[in-house]
């Protein structure tokens, strides 16, 4: 069995648990997803100050993966927070939302429009798309202004599938990919509504960790993923010390 | 069951039997992979001109496929042959070998190396880098000047696996990418070789294919993959009138 | 007398005359054009499948065109399908019309507007201007949604004229890319209306490729452009064995 | 006074006295320069996951800044950790010093050499190029390997100088960059080594940081950088509650 | 004392004292500030044609100034005309308005947008845009056609600020550039009304240059930017012979 | 006949005839090509500052051809000066030489290499590069590191064809560029040497100038080359008010 955890990096157990579900829907059979959240941080990210602050968090759920012998790992949030120190971290594969749901979307389109939550986040979802490679894939990046832990609201499905479909005839693109976790179960009737495929990068973070190490792959740690020299933490950070 | 056919549009049967074993020696429980090549076209591909004749093969194929139910498709040779008309002509994803492996490349590392077979193939394999995103994760484009047909002789292996370690090196890589289908089973012993994550195309597409399927993501028929118009062919090509 | 021989990659051959007359009306004196369709393919080209079973036809008429001594090639469909291959197999350059057009288009302005037919081609479109390198300068792409076969009838000359201006205004650009060789006619007079340079690729193919001839220039053999390897082809395409 | 507040984001004192030197020696007589670092986090910075546990330290010496009125800061190390969620936080100006030594270069010549500590920090280096606009212009990032605690033993300075000498030639590019805030003492006498601009991101982001406050500029609050919205933050990190 | 020269490439007076002024308003107290126009070019400059005629007054400016110890010169045309002959010329720093403008740009926003004077001025503000490295950050550039010499009209300056809104939320970008160094003295007005950061490249360009200075920074002498060779220079230019 | 004029920038007379007679080589016989040099300006061109002066000679030569009724423009030196100032003043095409030949060297590879007299000049051609488009295209730019006005010495050409082969070699390329229009008449000679396209921007530049006419192409009037603005232009350039 392949065991692939999930974190989600805020506090919002009931989102934590949501986002277990959706994972879970599409493992293969021979896959074990577990679902978690960090002891501290940020009750919803919504800001790079959120975002930077969830970092810790995630850090620390890796390495509690790590005791517990875990192959892969999701960082379920869509600016992918502490993806790169968490690589560092980690022994098998560590793969972000935003970063999946990218790569899945140029597997079936030539372009992809991105659907998020508050305006303010635009700008790092258009940073991850040039981080990745998926800048010129990459069509728009649309708000609906909604803010994460309202997400579960009804009123918000409907406002997001709206938006999936305007996205995709104002910019002219071939997919949709949901820039939040918290969409992930919109994912089926936003795809039914518009006829174009939308992506969750919960799932297909799951899939492509799973593949990863069907596949044999880990992160490299010839260049800048190796293990962190270890080092002294102070104050607050010190149980982080390595 | 998820049904994935692996596509070699070469005619060198031997070639396709051992990239369908490299297929499924990583394809989940749940999926079946079989493995075929067309009727018509080049014994092996090493210029633009035997892969523009690859193409029609190709297209014969999908076309077959499509009448027995295949879900999704992996086109297995390198330059990635009629990706664009296949998505064009299938219900189900389609993958390429080059474009498998470099989305995997950089899921395990921030840049790869490409080892590829004739330097003639090198514009192609650069030209892929552009258009999937990853010129600038693609470091470099190396051939060993070995004939495709040649990769099978006991040398070749082991100038491969040389050429891996070299470009790992000489271009500062996380990652190598195996850039011909006829190297996929050097994949193991090369990633042994050189501590690093050497990259089969055939096995990632096959694993990509079928994780497209399970989170029910089919190629976006909004633009340009919208199925193809009915249209006369003439002479030769008589038979791919749709 | 330097022979050029345009190659229409479709088999419509009312179409192969216009575009034969279209490329005699601007070469110089000291240049021979003929004009030719091939023997198999597709009646017209609007999507990647038609596209790439067009090719093998063009490839036939350069075998073709070798064996007769001729200078240098046009392929005269906007895809510029076969191109690369085709500059394997010729003695002389090859020019594609929509390379040709978007060439002129930044010798006379700073942006261009391309002008075509069917929505599902912008995509390859915008492909061949990022592969020549004119992405930055091309500012849209824009479709009339006129299939080819039907842009003889009267009121598609009036509708490619009136999106003519609609891009440039839109778009703010400098010049229109007309961007199919059936519209090679509507030229002089787009021209006129808009007051703009509006290039016809099939005449600019024409006159660079004689340009190239004058100067002594034909495709590198370098590299990637070599003669393809002797190497035995199956089934229909058993005759392009070389 | 402007008083501008340089953080070391690790928890080195004597880099931090250091640092603080080497702002005072370069800032206007109108300005105030206060060097400080934080309570908790790496005692240095040289790799992700140290950067990342960096992070919340110089949040709360900007929230500190902020109930002192101070008028703008520097991140006083080179992978700029926290400077998006720091803009968000400080109402005047934020710069790092990767940032102001990159902009102070193109201002001096076309291109520069980066010169840094250990090779697994050079993929943040070109990161942090594209990010700000720089890939073009930067030439090559060069690792010494000497720890950044190590900078102050004598052989490193000599080291370090060579290396800018050999990044210049190598790269023939006309300025070096920095790569390490411990570095800021070696940048005249490299200098006058090379007879190139030698530039140290500590001095540059101390001078450009007053320079916005005196043009009255201080981060945008349109976007992104907007104040981040009340949040309950849990366990360790409770007290960045905003 | 550093001594920095603000150098307008027109011969229009008025603006030249305008332009001083807003340069001595911001300049740190230890600099000296004097703004000279040429005897020779344009009485404003509106096109390539004026730009190109303006440069050889700017470099006898900076040959002047070096003969009086000038520390650092400041171009102040929004095209920054001549900016690497003057390089080559000058021992100290030049730097152009619009490059200052854009570097403290995005010193205080992800983004920014281009409010200028005439419509065919905007292909150059773009090409310096890329030439600077902030054509990603450059989100879109704006006419208001209102010349040059008729800035100082009372409704020039209302008519500015309104395009500043506009170009705000239109672009949805975070701070705006002034695209005309006669529109230096709207920029606290414009600032205070868009309740963003408005940059005038005059004020930017002072002070950077000003920094230069105190950085021990002057322009590399290794490359492109080596003092011109000794030449005979004919006819009307016979003056610029070094 | 349609008149071609070719200007070379600086007053060197007797390249200016060598100039003329590589352009006439080429020309079409339906072509007259008169080779001119400014009264003013350096004597060769060989910095920013020589080209920055060279260009009122060569807008005085294109006003000069207005009168005279000149159909198209040909500027011989490889920085492409007075470019854009040109395009404002012609009714005709305008071409650079560097342009033209960058231009060819993609229609007959994918790559290519720049040969040019000094290193100081290399950033130019690499501006130029950017500016066309083909800054992928262009693999490298090498300096022989021999000044203009020895060109016509017999070491360089010995010099010049030995570098064009290394750097074939070093880059991997398809194609050489000659990188002054002083060494015009080295092409023939360095193509039979290397058994590469070697191109010659002033054959390339006369021959795209005399097609432009011919496919009725003018400069776009729309935008940014539209005509300068009449205007005052003080002292010594007082003659060129318009």
């Amino acid at each position: 069995m392949t065991h692939v955890r999930v974190i989600n990096p805020n506090t919002a157990l009931a989102m934590t648990a949501a986002i277990g579900r959706c994972a879970r829907a599409v493992a293969s059979p021979a896959t074990t997803v577990t679902a978690v959240s960090p002891a501290m941080g940020p009750e919803s990210i919504e800001s790079h100050y959120d975002e930077a602050l969830a970092v810790p968090g995630v850090l620390a759920e890796i390495a509690a993966g790590e005791r517990e012998g875990v192959d892969a790992y999701v960082i379920a949030c869509f600016g992918d927070p502490g993806l790169d120190a968490a690589r560092e971290l980690a022994t098998g594969p560590v793969i972000g939302v935003a970063e999946a749901a990218m790569h899945a979307a140029t597997l079936v389109g030539r372009s992809f429009s991105v659907v998020t939550t508050l305006s303010r986040t635009t700008g790092r979802a258009w940073e991850l798309a040039h981080r990745y490679g998926f800048a010129a894939a990459c069509k728009g990046v649309h708000a609906c202004d909604i803010p994460v832990l309202s997400l579960e609201e009804p009123p918000a499905r409907q406002a997001v599938i709206e938006l999936c479909a305007a996205a995709l005839d104002g910019d002219g693109s071939d997919a949709v990919v949901l820039g939040c976790a918290g969409m992930a179960d919109f994912c089926a009737e936003a795809s039914r509504a518009t006829g174009a495929p939308v992506i969750d990068g919960v799932g297909a973070a799951t899939r492509f960790a799973e593949s990863l190490v069907a596949l044999g792959l880990r992160t490299s740690t010839r260049g800048e993923y190796a293990r962190p020299l270890p080092k002294r933490y102070s104050g607050l950070l010190r149980d982080f010390t390595i």
